[in-house]
């Protein structure tokens, strides 16, 4: 395969990008200074050389803990549990939350064999259990129906160890995902927030 | 800059990209496999290093001359004019030509201060100077105004060298983009090509 078919290809991975933008990238980079192209190839090559999750909370970092978990100016009474690292510069934009953060890294799907054990629960269950000073979680999972299942299954595990459990109010559309969310809306609910009841 | 905004930014400079897509684009990265990303950086990486344009059409290729101009089952005595490199790929799509191409780098546009020397048409004129056999030129610039004032001006430098110069039929649609179209719509274009006049 020629240089430029492979680009293609490579390119037309990337989710939302089919065979005809993938084509277009390509003759666009082909077009571009050598410098410009490097930078890119160099940025994509950065991303598994330097970000790694942080064995604390899952966010991508380039430092272990990441730079929330290891900010002494954070409050660490309060935990957010949110599905994907991505969800964790959502919330942050909002400027309305200032605690730490527990990346699941999904939501709980049956239909797709997605068990509790594939995510990271056993580890918040622990980080909970042994966080002295911890008060609340705010369960942030998206408002889908697997994030509601999931908020429900996370306030089963959590709900017996004495802590406030929240969920995020629904101030964002049902169905939506978090992380195209602006940021009033993330706020928002936030400030509503809800006690997580039977 | 951290290497995850360092990659958004990079993505965010692509044509039809904007900062919430390259935030998805780099998520989405950051969740693959290493092998795959590095894949990525490797085929962007590899344009640079293995592609030049033909120093004879102007096509992008990794080896020089490409692999059009070096085969002698081309057919040498047609010559199509095209804008891009990009255009190439288009009309080879169409199975319906199998003559050689010149790359002009882009159209006339004096609004933007392109003017005829800074297109490759002194070397394609040298081209049909030299080129002992070739009986036509195709100009296969886009349909749209300066494509038009492009097709226009080239007439001009090539009728006196006693060839037959056509001109792409207008199948196309009208201030569209050759790169984008169809490969029937193309086909059609090329066996309708008309004679160009004054």
């Amino acid at each position: 395969m020629s240089a430029i078919e492979q680009l293609t290809v490579e390119l037309g991975k990337l989710p939302g990008i089919g065979r005809k933008t993938a084509t277009r990238l390509t003759f666009h980079l082909l077009k571009q200074p050598r410098g410009a192209v490097e930078s890119l190839a160099r940025a994509i090559q950065a991303i598994v050389d330097r970000i790694a999750p942080c064995s604390t909370c899952g966010n991508f970092s380039e430092a272990d803990p990441c730079s929330i978990c290891s900010d002494s100016r954070r409050d660490r009474s309060m935990l957010c549990v949110v599905e994907e690292a991505s969800d964790i510069e959502a919330i942050e934009r909002s400027d309305e939350y200032r605690g730490l953060y527990h990346v699941l890294g999904g939501h709980l799907s049956p239909l797709d064999g997605i068990g509790p054990e594939d995510l990271r629960i056993d580890d918040l269950r622990r980080r909970v259990e042994n966080g002295s000073g911890l008060r609340e979680v705010i369960v942030a999972t998206n408002p889908s129906m697997e994030g509601e299942v999931t908020a429900t299954y996370l306030r089963g595990v959590l709900a017996p160890l004495g802590l406030r459990v929240t969920r995020i109010a629904r101030g964002l559309p049902v169905g939506g995902d978090l992380e195209y969310a602006d940021r009033s809306t993330i706020a928002q609910a936030l400030v509503a927030r809800r006690e997580m009841t039977e």
